[in-house]
């Protein structure tokens, strides 16, 4: 069987050059076609030493390819990828352009309104562990934020469950490659070194997506999400400690109770390869480089409130990785096809 | 007038060295005694080559002292500190060993039977900007835990005027530092450097103190508090980011109540020289190597929930500054003495 | 063809993790067995969560195996290899126990009189860009020091062109997992992050070794080779800059006399897939995680002295990553298989 | 006695705001007047909230002082100087502009003519450990470069003793707020952290300052230098290695020989208060935030080679606290007035 070729719009950011790195092993696909902005025309190991034996040339326009990703920023991706779907090429879209399903927020969140409404219904949210089959169906879908993609998962079985009251709290701390390759005081190196805050205090656009995709969940209520991310001076990884008051009645006191839970968890993502339930509070360096989404879910001593923890690595399950899993689904491969490297540690 | 002099009491770990270097420049009192316990009989600048301008013999046993700060681990500084107080000695203990009013906790929380149970009631918390007369009348002062110091400060206006509901999160990121001197697996290089992890989930030894300090400034009800440290890879610094909900009809709607907020803040740390209520989310870099405390309050975009924000160095207002602040007042010099160096940026 | 059965004795350290990391996507082998020292009997990933999917028991002696890699400490590590040797199984040695050719040197350098002479003659110095072919019959593989090898690849094709004078200073830079997972203060967090040290300067043990190989190089006269390795803060990465005086009349003035240069260093690695000739100053940060040595020689702006300088993961390249590309060559595999992943970058 | 007056010409690189930080405790001059060029008009606290209690305002233009710093880049320093120096007011310049005493250095390292070549005579190297004396009688003093410092610190003695050859390799290794505030991918955090690389080897603009300096020192013949810096990730801190062969039959062979070039270290920097000769390898931690330079010279295992070793914070010895020791024996104050402070560990 031929490989099926792939390309990717704008592979010169964190997340496109991450693309790249994993689609070189992937057994089934070829990575044929790369654009860039500034740096068209140059060899893609002038930029990015580490990828030489890509042998590829940055080029202004994407080739002939059977699935386009799309690493391009908010706005401007969606007008890349809008002729690419009309045109029957399967798309992964890493920016946000897809995935609030009501185009109302794109004004107030990310500034734009959006050229394509009707495609906000046809795209799917590209977390697999909720929407494996209807990914395997898609052309186009809009492959999740990082804190999204940990927030989501931490959460998704106590909610769907009906475990939680409906006030959360999400405390998110992210290494500093999630804020991109763009260059910006905050993230200067002596600025970020030594130095951890919290920003995004008006709110932050990982909201509406992280809200959008827990009220789906939940079965009965509204929630109110808070959602505070923080920047620590790491290059990946992202953390989420989630907070909620169990509702009554529905976990047993004390350590049964945590039994429970637990077991509730590993029934969830049972059958969901990138999505471990593990037995201890998780660490992002158990995630360093790959696919994984380690998930920790407890009660806090006085025995009232459930903490979910979540860590992965934002450049990997955070965006470039998953991208991937959604493709292996739309070009029906294994989930785990191209993904199986463990873990750098330490 | 002559200098007071002071001694250190196990100078050798992280709290202890950092007094030393802070004391180095106070101008009213001298540093006359060191002890250790694994280095008795070193010149201080062998084992710590940035002391050797104070010219300082580690000993086993503390000199004549008019003040002793003990910077003994749990336990063992109760040992150390009940002869110095029969004996008259003015005493700060950066230890746990008298922050506890309730003698029952320390079995539970720190596995000793308290030795002294009569002596909690005469310690003082030694948060000045709690307990300032107090202290500066007090024999023994309790130094507050690195992360009690956070906690308290970020939430205690919003609780004494009875602005939440008694449901409080506390979601600390701490550097490594605050692990202390002591080798530990956790906070080896390789181990700790690009990692960040929540630990402590099964009730950290902060919890009981930030509790009870919390409780004593809520007028009505008992609070639930929830604390979850994280240990993040740098040296110095805790940022504290605490949740609450907002009681009803408390605080205005929309910016009004930001900046009711900010006003109530701004009142109640006036006059406090270390606590520093800032106009933006505060960042541990900017109280790096010095005594200040930042503080920010704010409201989520929801407009329900309180998000308290606090940033210190652990090492200096989160143990040994607060330590010599505590000091000033006992000794009554101004509270600021030797405590006036700005933070190190970047 | 069933896959060969290989073990790891003592897969703690992070020179072992790092081997059954890489080995879990080896296509032709199997990791069936792993030894510890502490651990014995505890699950792999109760130990080291990332490499859960391996599902290996530590187990305190090694079980069958086609080939063994040794990741003990030097003096142990002879003690587990000799009775395998004469028993014929193949050995990858990762310690220094097999490295240095003259016996004599192991008391000075090393504190112990070794306990099979004969076996050095026997063993390879597992360098494959210096020793393919002998690696390729060799039973018993001494894979080289992380500076070592940084250093060697290097300087290997100056010296053996004859083009430099014999007087070399090699400075090197290394991430602190070169330090190994024993508990040491000089690598607590606190002490080692915001920190750079020269140590070893009474004579590290990578300097007979060094010396050893560089001389066999050197066509005419005995090498005089200063080597001074410093600590910095990061986890991974060798950087080494090696300098010498040019030959009188080896070497063009001028751009031409950087072009020869690179010329020659490009033939000399011509075919050595892991070791890249790179067009500028070379980033660790571009060998991060991967089995590539980055190597780029230049002349100074005042025209008489060499400098070389090396990029390496030193757990890669510098230790399990050679390892497996002995074991390649030793057991007829491609030399370049399950070593493809490419650097991890950002 | 009235305090004199002293400002800040940009306040807002990383030199400027150290400035401003140091010169806040200095008990006889008060800072007066900063300006910056980006933020003219704004409060200083609103850029640097660590400087909150300075109260400053960022002016246009330097208002009436008695002494003005210029933290300018190149080229722009100059041209604010040289009215002032023509106006009476004394002047520490902290960029490169009267660095080097041949003005035809300028073009080719600088890439401008120099506008003021008469004043590079009377300019004095602010290098207050060779030239005290001159910089107490100077009007305008060049505070050397960061790496200058260090370089010139280390091999100084040996130079002046004649003790070494004329082939010298410094090897630096700094911390990354030496390349400044201003934004560039090669500091950008995700780029910087974890890696290590050499730059300027075409020719570092610090050569010939460095050159200048120790050939001064020379007593014989001049030197021919070789300089390579490198970036390691960590915000503060230059550790430099300096390589030179050691004249025959000028030092004792063996332990003799050490002691006997320690005492000569010890002799040159014998009441220089800023300039400490330790006893083991130096820490850049060990001078974190204060304004000494550790020294240590040594001979290599091989009974050859001089390795001197320096560390210092760029920052304070490298920059801003030089600048100020400058500043006092310019204005007759002692000369470790304001700069007592201790290096901050951890």
């Amino acid at each position: 069987m031929s490989k099926s070729r792939v390309g990717i719009i704008n592979v010169t950011g964190y997340a496109g050059v991450e693309l790249a790195r994993l689609l070189y092993r992937h057994p089934q696909v070829e990575l044929t076609s790369v654009t860039g902005r500034s740096t068209t025309g140059q060899k893609l190991d002038t930029v990015f030493p580490h990828l030489a034996s890509l042998d590829l040339t940055i080029e202004s326009e994407l080739g002939e390819v059977d699935l386009a990703f799309s690493a391009m920023p908010q706005k401007e991706s969606s007008k890349e990828i809008i002729p690419l779907v009309k045109g029957g090429i399967k798309v992964v879209d890493i920016s946000a352009d897809f995935r609030l399903k009501d185009a109302t927020q794109y004004p107030t969140w990310y500034g734009f309104t959006h050229p394509a409404p009707e495609l906000l219904k046809q795209a799917v949210f590209g977390l697999p562990e909720l929407y494996r089959s209807q990914i395997a169906a898609a052309q186009l879908v809009a492959n999740p934020g990082c804190y999204p993609t940990g927030a989501i998962l931490a959460l998704a079985p106590a909610i769907k469950a009906g475990l939680i009251e409906p006030d959360i709290i999400i405390d998110s701390k992210s290494g500093i490659s999630g804020a991109g390759r763009t260059l910006s005081l905050h993230v200067h190196y002596a600025e970020a070194n030594e130095d951890v805050t919290a920003y995004g205090l008006e709110g932050h656009r990982h909201l509406p997506e992280i809200t959008q995709e827990l009220n789906l969940l939940a079965p009965q209520q509204p929630l109110k999400v808070v959602f505070i991310p923080h920047l620590i001076p790491m290059t990946r990884g992202i953390l989420t400690t989630a907070y909620a008051t169990l509702a009554s009645g529905k976990v047993a006191a004390g350590k049964k109770g945590k039994e429970e839970l637990m077991e509730l968890y590993l029934d969830f993502y049972r059958d969901k390869p990138f999505a471990r339930v593990v037995a201890a509070s998780p660490h992002t360096k158990h995630t360093w480089g790959n696919n994984m989404c380690h998930i920790y879910p407890t009660i806090d001593p006085g025995g009232e409130k459930l903490i979910a923890i979540s860590a992965l690595d934002n450049l990997v399950k955070g965006a470039a990785g998953q991208a991937i899993q959604n493709m292996n689904l739309m070009l029906s491969f294994p989930e785990t096809m191209g993904l199986e490297a463990l873990a750098i540690y330490p």
